[in-house]
């Protein structure tokens, strides 16, 4: 979810960690990684930093460790390399890489130990499970501090993610018109626009000159709004007439309008929108903010690109564990309870498990068919058309996942892939009967080689075809139904594909074979 | 890669299409989905469009059509509802929808025929292959205007998917100046923070008053500079000294100076940072842009957050690509070719398809035990490993790539994957052995059933087991080794399992059967 606060405006080097300042050619690699042992060495550096501190009785106090600060040369204009580092502080670089192994007491300790202002960033950054549960963890002399750093879409996913036990709890801690917005914002779904959305732009009238309206958004720059950069322009009912922006204002005749400057074909999306569409529609007309209205034209907030950037790691997340046969984990995966994980994983893994007990089945009804000789070969054929529509079913989820490819399209993709499907099956067909062959002639297979290696070519290729198609066309018809297409997981398609596999290859064999082996 | 020109600079409501200009609550619903048959519809309207124009000799002028313009209402300040649709003009919003059905020829048709405000919008944010595509389509003549619309990063980015051959004759389109920096951009990988960067930022001097900045950054502004919000203070020698905002700039009193209101600790990254640890930077301090620095600490350029986007779905799609066991496309599913396609998808299918071939020869050791009975589960018991692995390997190079796991965790991921897959395999063990009892209750698997539904349990339990550790360690080795870790593809574990699960399954079998069925 949105997870930052004031994203546009924020100034770039926030939550600067002292480690970068000081030796600014570190950058220059890789992120650094932390051995589990070096996190604990933070974690018992930050319990001992905290307890000679005295508060070790789970208050945390924002502390403002000025001294701190201009030991480690914060001061200076360009911090110097040689400076030794300082070994009281800890930074937030440290905290960072050692935050999925601490516990939320630590956490909340590491919190306290931080400069106050890296603290704030630091914890402005977090995502928003990681402030619910650091909220209810506070004392609650101090929630109060840390609730009003957030912006009024952040404290909404924040309550969200508390659950409903907590929500008055956290409510409360706001004050009356940041607790109305709020509440507002909590009407809408996590997951569309009017969720994703912040309530904090700049207005214009548009009978206002520019250089009214630059004075006006420098006055409103004083608040938190999101960004002065952008300037909605709306009527007295809120309806959104257009869009100016700073640098035009800044550029034009300041007698001029700001109707005359404003741009009028506003780009828009609803406020009930899917934010996967939201994320698409961005991509399309490369934008960096939007403005979102309710179903009368009304204005109700902006969305900015950097909270785009959450939500396509958030669905891509979402996707890849789908596809990987489970449910989506929604936390971080050292985040997610051993129960959880067995939980979300176990429940498809049963379902997968009673699908492939139909092989069972199916090898049941091929008991004649079922000599050893053609055993041997069974993992190889079905896995065959497993592996090319699990191929098949991540082109068409990320196609459509991406916009390139619509439900509509589903005959396109379907020619494409029965031309592809057999030229892939082709292929592995004559490499399998070549194994087949060789083996043969050696002597492993008996008399019969030659048919055998024609039995498993043939069933390569059906399989393979098969598979294909069913990959392709799984996502469609699950989206057909209203399900996610991302549900076309690998184990899904590799399931059905083995049953079929069965079916394919012991009736090929039977065709093939009939009178020679069976 | 970054395919927009100006993002943040650009105005909100660019390439607007005519159609939601004209019916805005259009927009409130999803994105529309357009059938085939409605492309070639409009791949004919767009074909008669230009031949009555009498230019459909393949040259592509850029055509001010302000009649079309105006027509359909874009002069008033709110576009009405109720005004018919102009049936004469192609939206920016058709077009997009029919582009991927339409060849290179309707494709520039299209855009000639667009009023050229859209029709130069469409085309700066078209992706980079696209883009490449159509100047190399275009008429040398027409070449000029259409790529001096792109930024220099964008050219960078069209040069190199346009390929060796055609780099000169592009980069001879270009002025002197914007060459140079061009050039200086193809120095870089394409997936690196140099490649990505756009030269074009606001600079300052430290002595500056706040006044004379904000002058001097108006006088920028009409400069095509991406971004006048954020401005870099540099030495004479390029030397990175801090960021100021324009916000801070604008609130601040005018006669202080620069090195007083900048921000000295900026977050920075090194010009030759692979750009998806760039992504995580961005989100890890909640960037909306970042300096791009050379070794020495010189400012190169700099990354903003809508580029970033790109990056985020790209590298998505590459790893969900990779881990449905194939190559990465690098190009939109529909416009790869068949033969692509089959090369990508061929090579990795091959590859399994011999790790497959491990099953038989697997099998071949276990002649003995292949008798019918056993070989009734071996799909059931194998597959369950494969999927238990793909979960794993789905959750664990997914962490990976958000940072969320690091190399050095792979222990802690070990001790928890031991339990959930104990935890599983107990699940599923139970599940198979219920239905192996069931139908051996009523006789199908002759006197010994309990025996064999005891030897199903005790494999699943084993290939779970077995299955979730390798999903979960294979990326964790693949990254040891310097591969990507979403080279662990469901596929790959699959076949991986297996292997193992055979040999699992019939030692089991030999250990509890033994005697009584072998």
């Amino acid at each position: 979810m949105s997870s930052d606060g004031d994203p546009v405006e924020r100034p770039v080097d926030e939550a600067v960690p002292e480690a970068i300042a000081e030796r600014p050619s570190e950058l220059t690699g890789e992120i650094s990684t932390l051995p589990p042992e070096e996190a604990s060495k933070v974690a018992a550096e930050i319990r001992a930093v905290a307890e000679t501190r005295g508060e070790a009785e789970g208050s945390v106090e924002l502390l403002d460790l000025g001294s701190l600060r201009s030991k480690s040369g914060k001061t200076g204009p360009i911090p110097l390399a040689t400076e030794p580092a300082d070994d009281d502080a800890l930074s937030a670089d440290e905290l960072r890489d050692a935050w999925p192994l601490l516990d939320l007491e630590e956490r909340s300790d590491g919190l306290r130990v931080l400069p106050r202002e890296d603290a704030e960033d630091y914890f402005i950054a977090l995502a928003a499970t990681d402030q619910a549960a650091l909220l209810l963890h506070f004392r609650s002399g101090q929630r109060r501090q840390w609730m009003r750093l957030l912006e009024p879409d952040d404290v909404a996913d924040v309550v969200q993610e508390a659950g409903e036990a907590h929500r008055s709890t956290l409510l409360d801690l706001l004050d009356a018109p940041t607790r109305k917005e709020v509440t507002a914002l909590l009407a809408y779904e996590e997951d569309e626009a009017g969720g994703l959305m912040s309530t904090r732009y700049a207005r214009l009238r548009p009978n206002m000159t520019a250089d009214e309206a630059i004075s006006y958004l420098r006055r409103q720059a004083r608040d938190k709004i999101e960004t002065i950069y952008y300037a909605y322009v709306v009527d007295p009912d809120q309806l959104l007439l257009g869009v100016v922006s700073f640098r035009d204002l800044f550029a034009a005749d300041p007698k001029k309008i700001v109707a005359d400057v404003m741009e009028t074909d506003v780009v828009r999306v609803s406020d009930e929108m899917d934010q996967e569409t939201v994320s698409r529609i961005f991509a399309e007309h490369d934008l960096t903010v939007i403005p979102v209205v309710d179903k009368d034209g009304k204005m109700k907030g902006i969305v900015t690109v950097d909270d785009i950037v959450d939500v396509v790691q958030e669905e891509a997340t979402e996707d890849a564990q789908k596809f990987g046969g489970m449910e989506a984990l929604d936390v971080p995966y050292l985040a997610s309870s051993r129960r959880t994980m067995v939980r979300k994983r176990g429940r498809w893994l049963t379902i997968l498990l009673i699908g492939e007990m139909l092989t069972a089945t199916a090898l049941g009804f091929f008991e004649d068919e079922l000599i050893p000789l053609l055993a041997l070969f069974l993992p190889l054929i079905i896995s065959s058309g497993g592996n090319s529509g699990s191929q098949a079913s991540t082109l068409v989820i990320r196609a459509m996942a991406l916009g390139e490819v619509r439900a509509a399209d589903w005959w396109l993709v379907l020619r494409r892939e029965i031309a592809i499907g057999l030229a892939l099956g082709a292929l592995l067909g004559v490499f399998a009967s070549i194994r087949v062959l060789i083996w043969g002639y050696a002597g492993a297979y008996g008399a019969h080689y030659v048919l055998i290696g024609m039995t498993v070519a043939a069933s390569v290729i059906g399989c393979v075809l098969w598979g294909t198609l069913a990959g392709a066309m799984l996502p469609f018809v699950l989206r057909r139904f209203g399900a996610d297409p991302a549900n076309a997981s690998a184990p899904l398609v590799a399931t059905l594909v083995d049953v079929s596999g069965i079916i394919i290859y012991f009736t090929v064999a039977k065709l093939i074979l009939s009178g020679v082996l069976l």
